[in-house]
């Protein structure tokens, strides 16, 4: 399917030029995003990595799949000093994660035919001078795709919040926000095999049924229907809350922190409520941290990465069993990426949101 | 000075009555709290542990020395659920940290003429049925008041706040909030001797230059007089920050949050802005937190007092070499309890704020 569209002279003989589709970000984003914040533009590119020298490490993909991910609205701010991740480059395409195959490579860790995940480009082929955040795909028993979620980023960031930053024990009462998305639905099927008691909120019907349903949670409410999260939650937690998995931010971790147990714990990996306001909402309840001697504490899945094989050698036989489901959203194409992402913010992704499947 | 009022028929003889000035709490208080909100009045007290059994355990003091405290505008409202220290009764006689002298004892720990620290009445003469937190005063040879403050709970809260919350290193940047008071002042000169790099806020410019001079910060700002205070904490840490003692809350978290460095830690250790106020400030840069993966965590010195012999053996040397500072306000006399303690939450107290000094 590779569109050959011109053929131009290279360092080792003609090297094909493809028609290559991207993604473009048009420009800084102010409230919340926009399809027409981004363009499907096309462009060219040889299928071969350069001779140069900047390109000794240098990587080609083919990508496979694309993952929506929330944290991209941040990126598409203009950078906070010390934070993170780079801001997008007006004019650029989008980056993020993505499955990928990997195409031509100066890079000695990789080589032709390999399948990865990691950092790569809204575009169908992308050229890398060297790779940012890439694996090595593991095992291919599963649905590639995975690798954007329960094996990838998202299934990291549960697992290393969950675990690492929660400090859970067995029968603790945990509450998970944004809970039938990529992380949440993760967080909560982890929190009920340890054998605590679980809730998870979600923003639809059909949401709640599935945290139920189909990941186990104990209990599930729609917070779009909740007239005083404070209620819903004591209504929930007659006991109080001991972990808070916070991937939401603002009016919910102002209810939850009237609700947290002595020594609770809050995992904050996400504040998705506040991410396209001008100014974020003003939590008032920040004294409980004292009086129940709370620790929040914030984490970003990047800096545990190393943790990886350990992350797969629990999560893999879980998955094959069966003792863990996944629900996964995926949009068909790379011009649906842009209204896949932004419907994130709208809560329009049902389980993990996937983009560019048609490549396959 | 005991006046003898009258005497009573005893299990074992005649027993003296005696008057006993009591500081009484009127009733719950909204706003900020007035001198009027207490009251001061006389009853009268045997001076010896009645013989019934609910006094098995009963022990009897005369205060030497009262604490003034910012906690004890938390116990002026009704209690919340599942805090850790009950609320004033309206009618009775408030109640918090003092030095006194046992002047009868039926508990087996304590026996008449031992000196002691801990929880007692805002009164002459206390009795307890058993006691909450009590000490046996261990070295004498330092003044009687420091037990209220420095060998005291604040001492002890600035010694597992700093030493076992913040987890500091040398060469880090520390900064306190409410720096010149009782907590304040330790928790800055501790980190000083482990090599830190400290700056103080405090309300005023003599205690600005109690600060700079006297507990040896390397800088410090009257918050009372910076218009921004993002922009102070950018002047002070144009690296930004690595441990904030938390004093304070509000708007100064909110800047605080601005300013910190990745992986930062927070010891929450109090929100005196907050007190007096019917709704708390909103707090909006909670977002800082897991960009730059702060760790915050709420403490209550009670929780640590099994480390109190530890940390004498740490401070008590320190105070002797003189290579501590340590700063006292004191009140005379119990009638002047009440304005001393509305005076915490204007900052009128210079250093740590003592009561009742006059009946030593
Ligand atoms: N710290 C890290 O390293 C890290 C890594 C990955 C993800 N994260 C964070 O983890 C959180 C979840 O990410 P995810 O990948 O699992 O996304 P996701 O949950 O699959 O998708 C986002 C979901 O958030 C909910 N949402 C959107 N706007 C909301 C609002 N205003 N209030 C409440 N909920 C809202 C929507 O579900 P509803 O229908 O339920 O509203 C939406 O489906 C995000 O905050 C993300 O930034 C952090
Ligand atoms: N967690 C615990 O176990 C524990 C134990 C003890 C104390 N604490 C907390 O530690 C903090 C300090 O206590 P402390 O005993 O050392 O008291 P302190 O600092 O000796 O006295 C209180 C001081 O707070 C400052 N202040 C009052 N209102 C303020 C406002 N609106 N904004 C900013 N500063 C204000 C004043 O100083 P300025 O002139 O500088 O404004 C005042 O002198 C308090 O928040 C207290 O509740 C917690």
């Amino acid at each position: 399917m590779i569109a050959v569209i011109a053929t131009m002279p290279g360092g080792d003989g003609e090297v094909a030029a493809v028609r290559n589709k991207q993604v473009i970000f048009r420009d800084y984003v102010t409230g919340f995003p926009k399809e027409s914040d981004m363009q499907v533009a096309e462009s060219s590119i040889q299928l071969k990595v350069p001779e140069a020298e900047d390109y000794n490490n240098g990587i080609l993909f083919k990508n496979l799949y694309l993952s929506c991910d929330p944290y991209m609205r941040n990126r598409m701010r203009p950078a906070i000093p010390g934070a993170y991740v780079d801001s997008f480059v007006p004019g650029s395409p989008l980056s993020g994660y993505g499955v990928a195959k990997v195409l031509d490579s100066r890079h000695p860790d990789y080589k032709k035919g390999d399948l990865v995940w990691g950092f790569t480009g809204w575009e169908e082929y992308t050229l890398l001078k060297s790779p940012l955040v890439l694996f090595k795909i593991p095992d291919t028993n599963v649905p590639l795709s995975y690798y954007t979620g329960i094996l990838g980023m998202p299934g990291m960031t549960a697992y290393v919040g969950f675990y690492e930053i929660c400090s859970p024990k067995k029968g603790e009462y945990v509450f998970v926000s944004a809970a039938s998305g990529a992380v949440g639905q993760l967080v909560g099927q982890f929190a009920k095999l340890l054998g605590c008691y679980v809730v998870g909120s979600a923003g639809s019907k059909e949401k709640v049924d599935l945290l139920k349903n189909k990941f186990g949670f104990d209990e599930a409410f729609n917070y779009k229907e909740e007239p005083d999260l404070d209620a819903a939650l004591k209504r929930c937690f007659p006991e109080g809350i001991d972990i808070y998995f916070e991937n939401v931010g603002g009016k919910m971790l102002d209810a939850v922190l009237l609700n947290m147990r002595v020594r609770g714990r809050i995992a904050a990996c996400g504040m998705i409520s506040q991410y396209n306001l001008g100014q974020p909402e003003g939590v008032h309840n920040l004294m409980h941290i004292i009086l129940k001697r709370i620790r929040i504490e914030g984490f970003i899945v990047s800096d545990s990465y190393h943790l990886y094989p350990k992350f797969l050698e629990m999560i893999l036989p879980k998955i094959k069993e069966g003792k863990i489901a996944y629900v996964e959203d995926t949009a068909e194409g790379l011009e649906s990426g842009p209204a896949a992402l932004v419907g994130l913010f709208a809560g329009r992704n049902v389980g993990k949101q996937v983009a560019l499947k048609k490549y396959v």
